[in-house]
């Protein structure tokens, strides 16, 4: 509702009421109040809005619209908004701008900065060193609890926490951490090195960001510091940031789990031609093998030119075949996913595995025979699908959680084991199944 | 590591050198090397642990863990725990327990935790009300900061976090959020009134834990606070649970796409009839809706009697077709739960899913012409194969892309829309406009 009433009074150039809902305004909504807006129009708001929250704002805005205001913006309030950005924004805004852009954002900022981002853009993407940021409280064994708050006040303006503050010695290896509430609970008089918590959970800089989210989520953690390979401090990850990971790696895994590649951009941003691109090569893939399957129906044309029924059995029991597999691959990527199974659960998992395909496969099984024979009045055929309906529904549980746990195995990433490849190879294999049990039964 | 060493000196009863290294490991691990022990072994550890620590870890552990402790503890160790505990991890913990169990935390509570226990305890569950803890720091509008800060010396200890304080009218009414920040950077004699932010975000007690896990991605939360139908604040929510959330909310999205009944608890725990229970009935409405595609197979019986070839082509048919419409609702079920779609977009996704239709579709279908065509030496018949493939990239990847939403719209969830439905959807549409490409072309 504000942001339209916001719009309004831009359109109508009614600039001062425009600032008013705007001061109200949480930075985030104001961010997505830009999206609406053209070019022109983008610059304007931005400069009736107080500075810092222009900033704040700044840092919520799609990348499209962050290059819109850095293109009307003068040297100088450029400068203004990246002293206000955290590293880890700047990091995340530079990442995708155009390159004339990034040399005018570094051409602006001071030396210290400058090669602070230099040094945060060489970490490899996904690692703890891209993600994190360097604004953090440091303190010393040897200040007092008093001191270090009067440290606190003079610097924590421009920290991106100040919930967690972290020791280090003269070399910066990382020595403890103090939360503020560990300060605010002490008496003024004692030492730092008194209250710290020496036994720090840390990351180093190369670790991947899907460790680091799966750290905050265990140890429920509000920060997390980094350090290169000589234990210096050099960083620190946040929640916000951690959450932020949280879900761009459940977005993979759920892209990777229905066959495509991860795309980097959301749905609407992302171009028909990279949709396509990202789609096609396991389609590509699942098509030639799905060909095979059909290459095991040739084989026995003879079964169904003298049963034609049997034909029409083809898609229950490759669906079903698809579904069963797809529910166990599932449940196990997830659980590996998030650590609750474990490689050396594999005998357990397929012995659980087992037991459901026992009764589900048993339960269907039962259903399919009674409603052929009612159907058709023919027990044979009735009997020949019942028992390649268990047989599918065994097999494609059991390669459907076994696949994963392989894949994890061999360091591959679980999700690419999924419902479309399981289906594809559970497919072949009942169709395998299903020819072979009606040579036997029904004497073709 | 350290976790191995502490069971080797239980096992020698050595339960000095136990407590050593237990005193250095974080209360997560600890709470895990509990899960290693045996009853009698779990209390003996937790025992030696310093009560403080004890209280910390037992938050941490698995239910049964928790029941194993709570059964061996006397009263008065009970109390300490229960003292200890914040409240959110209270009421998971007593959602768990058998009654006798229930009946005796309640018993040895005091009135004010129990009255407590009972109020959370009546909020229906996945709501704001059953995750909220009780536990925060409240200020009134005309303290000063200095006061503040004695009322969070006083007090704090006990909040689940400090970091965000409250500010109530007398009638407890919300009127305000001051963060530790604010107060740390301000002067002593400032008025809260004057400092605090009162745009606050908050959620209802009966608010789902999803849409409250949404606030705290978007706007960057450490806490949220929950008031009841007359603004009253009654408690708040951390973004330790709130990361839960997110991850219970994604790991039930995933079971939904693979035609699965979401469950409570972890894939290990729960036993193999209830994993039955929770995937059969999906299975059951999925293999009925296959075999009406049976059922089209069986009507034009003709045509693959005339040309027994035509059956090997239908697993690819069917294989493409699922894969390419789980692609489009996968990437449409997750950008809505992501809100990065909505359901205005619905011309634009399907626009965009047109635009890649053609191009997944034409290429796949050139390469199936050229290599039939190769293979087999008869130009219709690839022809037949290529236009039905066609055909069944487009309608897959439009079904696959409108349903979901068409679910959201009917207030349904998506997730439901997923790979197995849309593939038996789609199986039966590919089935038939094969054989009728074929009847046409053919000359059957």
């Amino acid at each position: 509702m504000a942001a339209k009433e916001v719009l309004k009074f831009i359109d109508e150039k009614k600039f001062h009421e425009a600032r008013a809902i705007l001061e109200e305004m949480n930075p985030v909504d104001i961010a997505s109040v830009f999206e609406e807006l053209d070019g022109s129009e983008t610059i304007k708001l931005f400069r009736i809005l107080p500075k810092e929250t222009a900033a704040e704002a700044f840092a919520y805005m799609a990348p499209e619209v962050q290059q819109n205001v850095i293109a009307a913006l003068t040297d100088k309030e450029l400068k203004v908004v990246l002293d206000t950005l955290f590293m880890d924004d700047t990091i995340d805004m530079i990442e995708e701008m155009p390159a004339n852009v990034v040399k005018r954002v570094l051409q602006v900022s001071d030396g210290e900065t400058r090669s602070t981002i230099n040094m945060l853009l060489r970490y490899e993407e996904d690692s703890a060193g891209s993600i994190m940021t360097t604004e953090f409280v440091d303190l010393k064994k040897d200040m007092t609890v008093k001191e270090a708050f009067e440290h606190i006040r003079a610097t924590g303006v421009d920290k991106e926490t100040i919930y967690t503050c972290y020791v280090m010695d003269q070399n910066r290896v990382l020595e403890g951490v103090v939360t503020a509430k560990d300060l605010l609970l002490s008496d003024y008089g004692k030492h730092i090195g008194d209250i710290m918590e020496d036994h720090v959970i840390f990351a180093r800089t190369s670790d991947d960001q899907e460790q680091i989210a799966e750290l905050f989520r265990k140890y429920d953690l509000l920060s997390l510091p980094v350090v290169d390979n000589e234990q210096r401090l050099v960083g620190i990850i946040t929640i916000d940031d951690a959450v932020d990971v949280i879900q761009e790696e459940n977005t993979e895994d759920f892209e990777k789990m229905a066959a495509m590649s991860p795309s980097e951009d959301t749905y609407l941003k992302t171009p028909a031609y990279v949709h396509a691109k990202k789609r096609i090569g396991w389609l590509l893939i699942l098509m030639v093998s799905a060909t095979l399957t059909g290459g095991i129906i040739s084989h026995y044309e003879e079964a169904f030119n003298a049963i034609p029924l049997l034909v029409s059995f083809i898609p229950m029991l490759m669906d079903t075949g698809g579904n069963c597999g797809s529910q166990s691959a599932t449940l196990i990527i997830r659980g590996m996913a998030l650590g609750e199974i474990r490689l050396r659960d594999f005998f357990r998992v397929v012995f659980k595995e087992f037991k459901v395909s026992l009764l589900v496969g048993a339960a269907l099984a039962v259903l399919n025979i009674v409603w052929i024979f009612i159907r058709y009045h023919s027990f044979p055929i009735a009997l020949t699908v019942g028992i390649s309906l268990f047989c599918t529904v065994c097999i494609s549980k059991a390669i459907g959680c076994m696949l994963p746990m392989a894949a994890k195995k061999v360091k591959l990433d679980p999700a690419i084991m999924a419902s479309p490849l399981i289906t594809t190879i559970v497919d072949a294999c009942s169709i395998f199944v299903f020819f072979n049990v009606a040579l036997a039964l029904l004497k073709i």
